[in-house]
């Protein structure tokens, strides 16, 4: 007789084809910030399908503020809610309970002209997948998904409760991740297949997110010559911010970081500014995203870079009178760590050895994830996820290769840490 | 007996205030580029109403192209007519016809919240009105209108044809201006009343617009290090502009410009890259104005243009491979002299003198105007208009005591010109 491990492997098999056409669904979602309603509502049908028990919550910013994880959003969560599906067991409790999570939505996929395939059309070319999204993260998404429906196909009944969540603005808050913790959706643990190419996060950084806006005098172009550009003068600033990511970088580094070369990315990811050619600008506005390490405040990450490009401002005759003004919003993401001695740690290591043959390879990753609500309600938790490429830029892929064997790797892992009834 | 310059100066002084209403009536129209079929069709019944033959005439690209000052537009001509009022002297022609032009169309007035007060609702405040556009040049079109309105209601007959030429996109390429000259509204001269502050435009410099598009190498920001941000790749570019700024500012300098300290601006206008902070941007696009002096080719001046950012694009490793891209729209602009020996000019200084008791200044312009459109034309033409401040810039105004002294000397200089019948 196969053993339940063997049923589940051939049942992944077997579904492979529908793994493929779910994912390749998943990704014809435009889902990016404000546009998630239509595949939460797909999930939320897909799931109850599949025998899930399955829920819908809002995200209410005003419950969360209290959490140190919550960031301030600038939008409305109006249609754009959270789902959960849970797996109960009707029985004695043998193993621990599990959250599976992933966000479902994507940074956008702007400018478009640059991907060879239209972004959310997924197509499959040389074993890969390409589309907005499907590496980052609607490929970990499918295989939860598929690995779930393979355990319970083969009519394995688990010996704790399992759920999926299905959440929102991983990319920009990290709210929809606190927003089902909040309502009570905790576990014993839980793991986000974040495309981390088949390696076991065991730390992240901290990241925030500022805005600078920077005020000209304007003028027409014929007084160029007395006018302050807006535009120039938020070039200072962002070159001041390349000074401030070698000087965060030349301090020590956090024993986790230590043999990454440049663990702390500031990064300038958008600029606006002035609105004709023949006018001086008297507006230009740039959001940067700062990273820090694990152990660091945020808030005072924030006030380090509002005083570092203040005294950037003062060395130049405009900008000390006319001083720039910041803007805190979006994430406001402390680092995290977790110890590889921690059990879900083990269990994950096991589950990739037993799948692959091979030691699993830890990582400390240089951005954020949703790790971190799971970090403030003393849940362990990690991710691991497929392989790909090109995240957030055009033509983003899945290796379709990598996301079958971690698809496997994630039922091993269920059966392991949930047990059977 | 009064004589008519007695009675137009009466005149002129009675209208006053249906002047500053009428001022503050064009100055309600948000006459942005592609918002100016409201203006026009007041200006087109506010004409008749004085008497004048009106005539609507289209703005076809495809007509104007030929001409050297033609600007390439991204944009259509639907519903963005110019008019054109005529006071035809049905006698013996005993004075030269005249063309007393001004531009309709106003450069947006973001960012609104910078205006003390809503920039298309004027307000009069310490004997000057404010207001997007009410120095350029709608005040300059108030005292072409009431000038000619004084001179009607006086009983007044002319010597000669008189028109009023009401354009568009006198900031952005010209167009508004050949259309008419195109149609045959020609004349034996041309004034535009432009903000001068009482000054004669004996030259103005040239201008191109160009666009420059930066590519990047997009990335999730976790991999900034190894991405390229197009943002910082474009500061590059836009700090080698303003070094072309000093390169050609230290050339010898046009006659007309020898006293000016600083003649030939080049500034960035706009800028727009991006579009998530923890994005690393894969495009970055900029737009610059660039003048140069009179008898220059535009054409040599976006050849060198190009080459001077393609130079340093030569001295990045990523942009010599990604270069960057280059459109040329908008402004083609020539610049333009007039002698002042010319008889527009010597009449004008004579009206000037006749109603200030002051020798004119001549006015070397660093910025462009449409008389560069009947320059082409052959048509001896001048600015000469009102003073006041913050042009192109947030709380625009106009002094009222200059205006009210502009219409004075415009009434003077048609009775000079035109002669009476």
């Amino acid at each position: 007789m196969k053993t339940s491990n063997e049923l589940v492997r051939n049942k992944i098999e077997e579904l492979w084809e529908e793994e493929k056409l779910f994912l390749k669904t998943l990704g014809s979602f435009p889902s990016s910030l404000g546009n998630e309603k239509g595949i939460q509502q797909f999930v939320y049908n897909y799931l109850q399908d599949i025998g899930l028990e399955t829920e819908v919550v809002a995200v209410d910013p005003d419950r969360l503020r209290k959490y140190e994880n919550f960031g301030e959003p600038e939008w409305s969560y109006e249609d754009r809610p959270v789902v959960v599906g849970e797996w109960k067991n009707n029985g004695p409790k043998k193993g621990k309970s599990l959250i599976l999570q992933s966000h479902m939505d994507v940074v956008n996929a702007e400018p478009e002209d640059q991907w060879e395939t239209p972004p959310y059309s997924p197509v499959i070319k040389d074993e890969k997948m390409y589309g907005r999204g499907i590496l980052d993260m609607k490929g970990g998404f499918a295989a939860i998904v598929m690995a779930v429906k393979a355990l319970r196909e083969s009519g394995i009944e688990l010996g704790a409760d399992l759920q999926i969540q299905s959440v929102i603005e991983e990319e920009c808050t990290g709210n929809g991740a606190l927003a089902l913790l909040h309502q009570g959706y905790t576990a014993d643990g839980a793991l986000i297949p974040e495309p981390t190419q088949s390696r076991l996060i065991k730390a992240q950084v901290g990241v925030i997110w500022v805005r600078v806006k920077v005020k000209g005098a304007g003028a027409h172009v014929e007084r160029a010559e007395s006018a302050q550009n807006a535009i120039m003068k938020a070039n200072k600033l962002m070159e001041s911010l390349m000074e401030y990511r070698e000087h965060i970088n030349n301090r020590s580094k956090h024993p986790d970081f230590e043999h990454h070369p440049h663990p702390l990315n500031v990064s300038v990811g958008l600029i606006e500014g002035g609105n004709w050619a023949s006018s001086v600008p008297t507006e230009c506005t740039f959001e940067a995203r700062v990273g820090f390490y694990p152990g660091t405040d945020p808030e005072d990450v924030k006030e380090e870079v509002e005083q570092w490009l203040l005294g950037a401002a003062e060395e130049d005759d405009w900008l000390k009178e006319a001083k720039p003004q910041f803007t805190f919003y979006g994430f406001s993401a402390p680092g995290y760590t977790i110890a590889k001695e921690e059990e879900i740690m083990e269990e994950m290591a096991a589950s990739h050895y037993a799948v692959t043959g091979k030691e699993v390879e830890d990582l400390s990753f240089t951005a954020t994830t949703d790790l971190r609500a799971f970090g403030e309600f003393d849940i362990p938790a990690t991710c691991y996820g497929p392989s790909g490429g090109d995240m957030h830029a055009p033509n983003e892929y899945i290796e379709l290769s990598s996301l079958k064997e971690v698809t496997h790797t994630i039922a091993e892992f269920i059966l392991r840490w949930c047990k059977e009834k």
